[in-house]
């Protein structure tokens, strides 16, 4: 257990108010493993009572979770006005979940006590210590939520004040100080916190912690919560990969990771920031919410180098162009195959790809001037390691694998009628595999979607193992648009046999052929991984 | 002008860098008036010398940009060891380039210097000496970008001191202090800038300018930004969106946003953070990389809130809920659950295509239904005026100018023979128009190449008006891409006749679909432009 810091995390709550995520309670419960698998001390699950679905995830927690590190926070709100803490269905909800934490959220702006809430000031207070005191009294760990703190301060201190001491003089054991419009900046964050702090002469040895729960409305989420950790807070909240309303609320990885690897302080139980980079993953596969590359510790780019300057200096000495080891929070260095890449990158990324060519010079060299070439003319590599792995195997082996030989294809669109008639597309491939002709084909909602279906179509005879890949994604760029539809068509292709995915390129002024190129890379360097020779 | 900031955009060069993004020339001379628009003072354009398509954008952008705010800086090195700086062909190419500001990268880590470059730490001293030298006497403005700066810092910080005064007395304007890992904290920053510029005495009567080069490593770019302001920079670089290598740099708007709506200050030349929001995303549409909805200020989801219980408080009282108003970077506010902003920019989009809705309350609301259906199902109105304007005289007319009438078309795209043989497109177009059936076929390199050909020869004979028009640009973006080739597509299609120019869309599952339905609107409006009628 870990005494001197609190990490709290709202993915389950706060994080599901973002746009278009909608968590069910089944998702809720495979992701709560995840969160204490990171080692994360609160887990906030919802609020019951307010949400039918929260209330049953909190019955289904109590049943079926085992939670090592973290224990669960419910989300409620202070007593309504002029009602009994105890009388309020809302507030003995709370207790129902069986939750040994709860969070109230409280107003400590005035202006929202008046203008929203429409109550007075000293009405507010009382329904922060009524509902604190009722709470503790039944046994449950209290957090005070005050909404609006930091824009409620700069508006009347005395009264954001005065709800915190409120809130611990009924027995909270944290107040948190939300960015509610998550708009402060960072010296705004260590003013208002270190003034706080003195006013209300808290220290280490206080009784409450003070928290921190920022939004990232202004950029600054994660540099506020760490102001506010330098500033004395101890407790912070955060969700998983930055979900939440609007832009999002506090990165808690990329909080506690500053805070961990960069201040020498431990926050997480259990060392889990190590597993930060699949937990994060792990979760955006039941969030349903494609990972942001470019998100910070956990991204598929966060370690990425293109630079070919670079290249060779990055080979000998990694630690100099990383802030630190990736694999520190479970991820990796990537190198990519771009125009600006050298020699040495090209044999870095071999080496990542399992292919050995130190000291193999003049292959380098060849390798290097056809990605230059290829890439000159609108190819890129650095999306699309599997069109690249297949280019490395033939200059290395001289060949291509001879999966199988097209003769020819065709694919035809047509409509009959204006405006509201539906177009159909179908597609013919005739091809050599496994001795034999086949011909095939395949219709679809595009020409790009029925040549797919005809060359598996054509190939399932000789090689079933074609039936597991599954097209995921399928990206068209148009290059030097100067030229409008003469333009050349570049498409990127990402494939999956399941378990793991790859990306293949197709290039050409024709964006039918293009297509075509990356569709018949994927097949091959599907085909080659799952172990398959040419029949 | 603005003699106290400089804002350095570096979305071309630093923001290039990003995996996935592949700038061509035609890319670049599209989005450097963006950024002029905004109000950067600085457009760094790329490496003159080194890359070859950077070479061109400096010979292009000499010829056909017109900023009026910002000057363009060419980045490059200092010069090789042991050599003189006008022998150096990439100085020099950095000269030919006639880009009015240079900036140089030169290594300021003692120990970027002994491993990575191989030099002494004295020669490196005097290869910034001599470069920086050299280029101001030869007329140009020198920034000079002390990579590393911060990690060498912390490492030796008289050395790095020793490289910032030895561009300072060589006649650079600008020493910029890079954060070229991402791995700094604010406080970190702060530190580190202050003391600094107590060691140097440098103040804001000093000669030359220090800047910020922010990576978001950390996730704290915008924050470290901020921080180097606080601490007395004057000279802050970023990218659009925040494009760059792994993290990705600074997001330029984000800090700009909050420095000059937060803390008054004034960086931007001619007020134009009101137009971040579009300028963003005209950018991402350039660049053909998802806009990310979570982005500070500019983001599709930055203002949007979850209606529900604060709904009609945030109606009344929109500045309790909110950390700035929208409109001061151009967004707006959403609730995802009413209709009230859409009517409103409705109306003022009408306005702004000639159409006076005031008081149509029965109409704006019909044809918001109408936008928010189809931009639900993919459409997108912001890229595509023609095709909106071509809706609302829809709406108001109750019908569709009736040009053609189109009876079927069909489109064949074959290749016989394997990888190296050519595939040919035709397009066949039945129509009516003038009273009589045309049927036309067209070729070309694609299939919408060839649709496009077959449409304008089959409408020639009875408006040929339309020969003047001419496709510039064709755009293919696959939403919902979690479905492969089943995806949905949304084509963007710009045309011209030679003095202005127009946007259409098409959207749905099928690619050439979607392409033809841009098409047609294309000609449609260009004929309704022409003050053509049907004929």
């Amino acid at each position: 257990m870990n005494p001197t810091f609190d990490v709290y995390d709202t993915t389950l709550r706060d994080g599901a108010q973002q746009e278009g995520m909608n968590l069910t309670v089944a998702d809720k419960i495979a992701i709560a493993p995840l969160l204490d698998e990171l080692g994360v001390g609160f887990i906030e699950g919802g609020w019951p009572g307010a949400i039918p679905k929260d209330t049953d995830f909190f019955g289904r927690a109590a049943r079926e979770l085992n939670l090592k590190n973290a224990v669960l926070a419910a989300f409620g709100s202070t007593r309504r006005a002029d009602k009994r803490a105890g009388d309020d269905p809302q507030v003995r909800a709370l207790l129902d979940s069986q939750a040994p934490v709860v969070t109230l959220v409280a107003k400590s702006d005035v202006r929202h006590v008046e203008r929203a809430l429409r109550t007075t000031p000293d009405e507010n207070l009382a329904m922060i210590r009524d509902t604190v005191e009722f709470l503790t009294r039944e046994g449950r760990r209290v957090v005070l939520d005050a909404e609006h703190f930091f824009d409620g301060y700069r508006f009347d201190p005395a009264y954001t004040r005065s709800a915190v001491v409120a809130a611990v003089e009924a027995g909270a054991e944290v107040v948190t100080l939300c960015d509610t419009n998550g708009g402060m900046l960072p010296r705004q964050v260590t003013a208002i916190v270190t003034e706080l702090r003195e006013a209300l002469g808290h220290g280490e040895d206080s009784a409450y912690r003070l928290g921190m729960h920022a939004h990232n409305d202004s950029g600054c989420a994660v540099a506020n919560s760490i102001a506010a950790v330098e500033a004395g807070a101890t407790h912070v909240q955060g969700t998983l990969n930055g979900y939440g309303e609007r832009t999002g609320n506090a990165d808690l990885v990329a909080v506690v990771a500053n805070l961990e690897l960069k201040d020498g302080r431990t926050l997480l139980r259990g060392g889990g920031i190590a597993e930060a980079t699949r937990i994060a993953h792990a979760v955006s596969e039941i969030t349903n919410i494609s990972p942001y590359g470019r998100q910070p510790y956990v991204g598929a780019s966060a370690f990425a180098h293109k630079g070919g300057l670079h290249a060779s200096a990055i080979k000998v000495d990694p630690d100099l162009y990383q802030h630190i080891d990736p694999r520190a929070v479970g991820n990796d260095m990537r190198m990519l195959i771009s125009d600006m890449a050298g020699r040495a990158s090209i044999e870095l990324k071999g080496r990542e790809l399992g292919f050995d060519l130190t000291g193999q010079g003049e292959l380098l060299t060849r390798v290097t001037t056809r990605v230059k070439d290829l890439e000159a003319s609108g190819y890129t590599y650095d999306a699309a390691d599997a069109s690249f792995e297949l280019l490395l195997r033939e200059e290395i082996t001289g060949e291509r694998p001879a999966f199988f030989r097209v003769e020819s294809w065709r694919t035809i669109v047509e409509r009959a009628g204006s405006r509201g008639a539906e177009a159909t597309a179908e597609a013919t491939v005739k091809l050599h595999a496994g001795d034999e002709r086949h011909v095939s084909t395949g219709e679809g909602n595009g020409p790009v979607n029925a040549l797919d279906h005809a060359l598996r179509q054509a190939l399932t005879a000789v090689y079933p193992e074609i039936e597991e890949f599954q097209l995921i994604d399928f990206k068209v760029r148009i290059l030097d648009t100067d030229a409008g539809t003469d333009a050349t068509t570049r498409v990127l292709i990402e494939s999956t046999d399941g378990s793991t995915s790859w990306s293949t390129v197709g290039v050409g002024p024709n964006l039918i052929e293009a297509s075509w190129e990356a569709l018949t890379d994927s097949a091959i360097y599907g085909l080659i991984h799952a172990g398959v020779t040419p029949r």
